[in-house]
């Protein structure tokens, strides 16, 4: 039977790969890499770099193909019919890596960027598969730093206050309001850097971008200050690098 | 100057580990080992088994210290007296170990269970250790597999579903009411199984205790099917072991 690895490899830095990790990439003949367009390609060295890291000896296969690009125009809500074709594209390419490029007995791998468990859809995806009936195999998840781990790290702060919830969310739904119920909130996939519109409230901001690589960046305060700051920096190093990506944690400062 | 490594190391599988972290064990001169009383003697062992496994050679030391128990009846807000009491108990502990134990050019490791992110106190103590100015040292967090990961990663499955929220809350919260705005929610630090009076909804809980160790259990499914089944597993398996550690996810499923 065939045998699947999605491997969560860290969100950049090569040493937040976990022991389990490393084990299973060296039980994996064949490693699934799927490229989401120039801009992103230095991701996809940077996961070739991990390959060498731990498999000097060489000895296996990379298939490299390329992700649909979601048509994020179409509206990111989730359920969209945009988003259920960009899947079912998805799903064709999938399969077809399964079935053409592992043999019957090898095990093969999907390195996924942080944790396989965060705004990535390769456990989705690999269900659609299964379900199709095409093909069968058995998979298993290696969990990983995720750049929300990394973020608070590297901040030297937690994600929630004690006792206290904390909540994962996305640039388009912080936009829309800030989440109900929660002061702190991490921020992912923000494209519109959306910490913007609450500059005028006792909110604390921890940002990083490219966090755990040689490029990192780091910037924190309050919103109102910290805020023009990070949109410079973030600007600067868009317009350098030609991507960005950001995660942050907004804190609400205790009132009274 | 003294260095002191909080470092990360996973909720029970010591491959979970990053190589971050077992870098900076190899770093370290002396480890802090705090432990919570006799029924988490276990945690204090596995951290044991930890350090054995990663430093064979020997060579460091360890200093055990107790950690005050908190007190659970004064309530769990986050604000109280007690808690700023017990906080302040924890400081002078770690201020007297650090003080006391710690040579001016040695470097120093607590061994956080999980992610030092999540529902750990750690931090917070060492930043009162420092503003408190008795004693100066320079520290630095290494992330880690938390038990939030670990048990998606088990269930094969993502805390958030495509472009939504996920929400980590405590079993004391929960009980408060269903977290306003998300469908996806995690509860940890609960020892009332507050999962019991959403029976009558369509949510599905990923449960699992003991993750990552040999104990392991997980169970699944609707809350009205999985509920008494965790709670008979919960039961035997705390009777047994005399403690119980566990987390679940709670995902509501889509309305129509
Ligand atoms: C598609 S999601 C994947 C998240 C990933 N699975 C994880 O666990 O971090 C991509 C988003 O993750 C965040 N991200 C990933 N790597 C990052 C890094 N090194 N620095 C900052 N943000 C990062 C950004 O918010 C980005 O928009
Ligand atoms: C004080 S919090 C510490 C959390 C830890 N920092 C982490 O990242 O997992 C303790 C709670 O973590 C969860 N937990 C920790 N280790 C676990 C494990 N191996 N299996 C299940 N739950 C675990 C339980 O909900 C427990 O009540």
């Amino acid at each position: 039977m065939r045998e699947i690895h999605v491997i969560g490899i860290g969100a950049g830095d090569p040493d937040q790969l976990t022991l389990q990790a490393v084990r299973a990439l060296r039980d994996t003949d064949v490693f699934f890499v799927l490229d989401k367009g120039e801009v992103k390609s230095d991701l996809v060295r940077l996961r070739r770099d991990i390959l060498d890291a731990h498999l000097p000896e060489g000895g296996y296969r990379v298939v490299e193909a390329r992700d649909p690009e979601r048509d994020r125009a179409a509206g990111g809500r989730g359920y969209s019919p945009a988003v259920d074709q960009w899947r079912s594209a998805r799903a064709d390419i999938y399969e077809r890596l399964i079935t053409g490029e592992l043999g019957e007995d090898e095990t093969g791998a999907f390195l996924v960027w942080g944790d396989p468990a965060l705004y990535d859809s390769t456990l989705g995806i690999l269900e659609e598969v299964l379900a199709r009936g095409a093909v069968e195999f058995s998979y298993d998840v290696v969990p990983g730093i995720s750049s929300v781990s990394a973020l608070v790290a590297r901040h030297r702060t937690g994600l929630n206050r004690v006792a206290r919830p904390v909540q994962i969310t996305t640039g388009r739904r912080l936009a829309e309001g800030f989440p109900e119920g929660v002061d702190d909130v991490v921020v992912m996939l923000d494209a519109q850097q959306a910490f913007r519109q609450y500059a005028d409230q006792d909110i604390d901001i921890y940002w990083g971008a490219y966090i755990g690589t040689p490029d990192e960046i780091l910037a924190s305060g309050p919103i109102a200050e910290a805020g023009p700051r990070i949109e410079r920096l973030r600007a600067e190093a868009r317009e350098r690098k030609g991507w960005i990506m950001d995660t942050y944690l907004l804190r609400r400062r205790p009132q009274g």
